[in-house]
């Protein structure tokens, strides 16, 4: 073990601002969720705003983080006491699981050893398998915890509230199409995993999880993608991109790391991550065999997959539904196939002239992933890459097939989400829904996007942003980030932090305007501080507290003038918010004199001054 | 005349990447209508790229630009030709026209006297006027043109190009509700005007203008607001930033002042500004009364208005729709009043306990508006600034008063637009459109956003742009631009930019979807170049070719990178657009071999080697 060759780990940990975490325990003392609680003004005269939290326990100043000690494996008793999985003897790492890089340029394998569990026998130890079987998992319970964000007692301060004269507004539960309940049981969760609804990403050999749960009848949740290339590679810095994606609302991450020390990087990541970790098990195949995609095969791949299962990865993107059939159809397009898993494996089969090795060993990958309860996210190969090759025969072609593919692994108990686009204007994005929904079942619908137009190069993120709201208002249960270097280049952290930010907006509107239980408080809360010019509470209730502070600043810096009641927009003089709380001082004032009924009485008569033009 | 304090004017000029300006004429020899053609390698074997140009002479190498002389008075000839105007004595300039600024304080006034013209006796001399007695005015031919953007010359292109096997794309047109024609003829844009569903806003004193066309029937149109506060101020700067905007594509630009010098810098802006200029008069009418709402006067309004319709300003915010019988709605709530108009004449209805004058006056003020060609847009003073008070019953009673006054308005041949929110989550934007369509008689609307969640400060560019794309596509004609500094500070220099591109983003994701004829041909085009690795033509289409270009070298900097076939995202192995070409050609070798005729035949049988789950 070349600890010697540890890297300077530098990763981002402490509260966000005015924030803390609260735990909620459930059923039994282990099961404790973490919240993250805003602390308000007291002139605000409102209770805490308490909101979900993704950053693990980078921000718990009670926790020491060691990155290379890893985190605590919250879940290893959980998995431990079902009894059906057990230690193994690892698979030996071997050479090309880090690309053949040399000694010299090889980095540090994390230096914890550790065995490997997975089922006994031929079990499914799937979060699927247990909810089929009626059982509540801690998992689960976790989840429903997690998805409430402590609503119930919103719930109980809005009455004690009223009961006390203040205002505080009910949360928005106007989607009449939704079927979220008002408050979210284990039972439910429960009902939905078995229906293969939602999903809890959870691979036995990744206990440090935090558990999570992907469905359209919960919060809608966001992916931050990570990864080194063959250009760009470094550990540490893979490490902090994933800690900092989770600091700012990432809900999973994908590692698409496609170049030399694959293996080593994937287990520092997963090691350290609070998040279910993805990733796209064909890219390292395709290292194993130099790039050279016709020599990929059936058992380099299973290899590769049993590699990262012992490691942890949590869900797998296979792109199984990309079958010889559907290439012709794609080869024609503007943009042809832009999913580099789907191009890799139409190389394949044409170079081979054979159904793909992915869909015809689909049932024993399923096998496989049932071992581990690693998640299917069944890959859209096909998606289109412009907005001139949206919901064309080859993508609609794919889905199909992925439904297909569905059915099977939901025999096998392995959950299972689905891929979607891409690029697609806005007039096409209902049909992909609406299609994903009946081709796969129900199955939770995971997409990049969509991007509404190709000609904003530089600003995808804000392109694609527009797509997945409206997107994820219709159902779509994760958006996958988009960040502005999309098509131009890699990522750094500025850029999967705006990307992270873009979408957690994009995934609150959808909850928003799909009427999730308790979204809108936060707004509320943001509104009143602003109406009421608490702007420390503004920037504290933001997304991004730092840069709401950063921009006011630029304007106005001085620290009195965060409690002045205007800003540098309108001045003092032109101030909305201010002239309207004078209003609102003044109306009260009316309101006593009768003014309500004067204006009543006026409305009574029509309310009208001038008499239409076409009643003259 | 102070002209020796000129002002260093220093305003961005010299045409964007590989792009140069053309003209189209029209019937008659000055209907020279711009646009900008932006040509492609030589290896991409296509014609250029023809897209709508609102970028004025700036960007025109033939024009020496000199912002002290303004731009070239392109229209007073036609104005002059159709007879019914004359000049009139200026209304002399009042000290408290700029605010009662000390002699040493005052901005500059623009060095060249001008004689401002007005309808000659009670005449209307509105586009709309014309449009009604069936005249096409240049103004309605150029538009046309401009609307078109060369499309007929494109589409005689894909003729030829199919004729010579080559292969293009048709412009998308599959919007089954639109009523956009395949061609934009004067006569539909004379039509359109005439039944109010469009407006030119084109003050006679504002010769300089290019006129441009905002109605749901033509493209997406997107406003930038400038303008200095009584926090910061500078004539350049304001007008640099008018330059700015139009050169990232704002159609039109509001000057939004409120400091001491409103009326110097507003000439400045005005007479080098090639787009229409909107304002919002109560606010310098309030700065003629020290701040004090109370005691503004439908005088010291109305007297703003001429002195602001003398100067050109084309499109006034006047928010008559404001009724005291509203007051009491809007005072209970989250956000009470946050349009500043809308809570000035609050405050002075509630003071006086009186009828809003601008509601009173409303004929009067019409009368002044038809005498100088002067748009309206109704303001819409009670739109919601929170998602909690999104379509409440303050809201859509004054909508119903704007439809009331549209009326009036449209008695007198003043053209209308209507102004709309604010903040809306996305399952309520559709009502807003449908209520705005209904109550205001079709007349164009013109959104703020809207902000589909009020938690991103520091991004509201983005929560706004997701509103906005919707709410284009659904038919607003007008798109407000929100900045990343949006209830945080005044926007600089980048912050216009940014808000500008994102609009540009919404806009055209709108137009796509409301499958305006031609709009998706940028799309192709760029599409077409990224899969065949023409990185130049990439950046060069892309609404912000410095930016894409920017980051593309923040990983791949070298001249020579610009024509490899991959990018730092996935490097040379992994590219799939670079796979997607291999298997193109090899799929294009199966063909011949008849892999199509077997893949039909594989599809034909069902196309399935796994039986599904419950078939079994």
């Amino acid at each position: 073990m070349n600890i010697h060759k540890l890297p300077k780990f530098k990763v981002t940990t402490g509260p966000l601002p005015a924030s803390r975490k609260i735990f909620v325990q459930g059923a039994r003392p282990d099961i404790r969720v973490p919240l993250r609680e805003i602390a308000l003004d007291p002139s605000a005269n409102e209770p805490p705003v308490v909101v979900y939290d993704t950053t693990g326990p980078y921000t718990d100043p009670d926790v020491t983080i060691d990155v290379t000690k890893g985190l605590t494996p919250l879940r290893r008793k959980w998995i431990e006491e079902r009894g059906d999985t057990e230690e193994v003897a690892p698979r030996p790492v071997r050479p090309e699981d880090n690309g053949g890089v040399s000694e010299a340029a090889m980095a540090p394998e994390f230096p914890r050893a550790r065995k490997p569990r997975r089922a006994k026998g031929d079990v499914a130890v799937t979060q699927m398998a247990y909810a089929k079987r009626g059982i509540v998992t801690p998992e689960m319970e976790y989840v429903a915890i997690r998805e409430n964000a402590r609503l119930e007692a919103l719930r109980e301060q809005i009455a004690e509230a009223k009961a006390q004269g203040l205002e505080l507004y009910e949360p928005g539960m106007d989607w009449p199409g939704g079927k979220i309940p008002a408050v979210i049981t284990p039972e439910f969760v429960r009902d939905e995993i078995a229906r293969g609804r939602a999903i809890i990403p959870a691979n036995i050999n990744h206990p440090e999880t935090e558990p999570m749960i992907i469905g359209r009848n919960f919060r809608t949740k966001i992916n931050a993608n990570i990864g080194n290339s063959a250009i760009l590679s470094d550990v540490a810095e893979e490490v902090e991109k994933m800690v900092w994606a989770i600091r700012w609302g990432a809900d999973t991450v994908m590692d698409l790391s496609t170049g030399n020390n694959i293996h080593n990087i994937r287990e520092w990541i997963i090691r350290n991550s609070p998040v279910p970790i993805g990733t796209v098990p064909i890219y390292q195949a395709l290292e194993k065999v130099d790039g050279k995609a016709e020599e990929l095969s059936w058992e380099i791949f299973r290899d590769t997959l049993i590699e990262q299962a012992e490691q942890g990865v949590d869900y797998f993107t296979i792109h199984a539904g990309v079958r010889l059939a559907y290439v012709p159809l794609a080869a024609k397009r503007v943009t042809g196939i832009v999913s580099r898993g789907g191009s890799i494996m139409a190389a394949w089969m044409l170079a081979h002239h054979e159904e793909s090795f992915l869909y015809t060993h689909f049932e024993e990958i399923c096998e496989i992933m049932k071992a581990y309860d690693i998640a299917f996210s069944l890959g859209d190969g096909l998606r289109p890459g412009s907005i001139a090759d949206a919901n064309d025969e080859a993508q609609f072609a794919e889905l199909k097939t992925l439904g297909e593919l569905t059915k099977i692994a939901w025999k096998h108990d392995v959950q299972v989400m689905i891929e979607g686009p891409g690029h697609v204007p806005m007039h096409k994005i209902a049909e992909n829904m609406e299609l994903q929904l009946k081709h796969c079942h129900e199955a939770p619908f995971y997409t990049l996007g969509p991007l509404v137009t190709d000609i904003a190069p530089g600003y995808d993120h804000i392109a694609s942003a527009i797509g997945a709201a409206q997107i994820g208002w219709l159902g779509t249960a994760m958006l996958c980030y988009v960040t502005p270097k999309e098509h131009l280049g890699l990522p750094d952290r500025d850029d999967v932090k705006e990307g992270v930010i873009t979408y957690k907006i994009a995934a609150h509107a959808a909850d928003l305007a799909k009427g999730f239980p308790g979204a809108q408080r936060r707004d509320d809360a943001l509104s009143r501080a602003r109406f009421e010019f608490r702007w420390r509470d503004q920037f504290n209730l933001a997304l991004d507290p730092e840069r709401a502070e950063e921009f006011h600043d630029q304007t106005l810096p001085k620290e009195a003038h965060k409690t002045v009641h205007f800003c540098s927009m309108c001045g003092p003089k032109f101030c909305a918010m201010k002239i309207s709380q004078d209003v609102r001082r003044m109306a009260d004032e009316e309101a006593e004199r009768g003014m309500r009924e004067m204006s009543a009485k006026f409305r009574e008569k029509g309310g009208k001054v001038y008499v239409e033009a076409d009643e003259e």
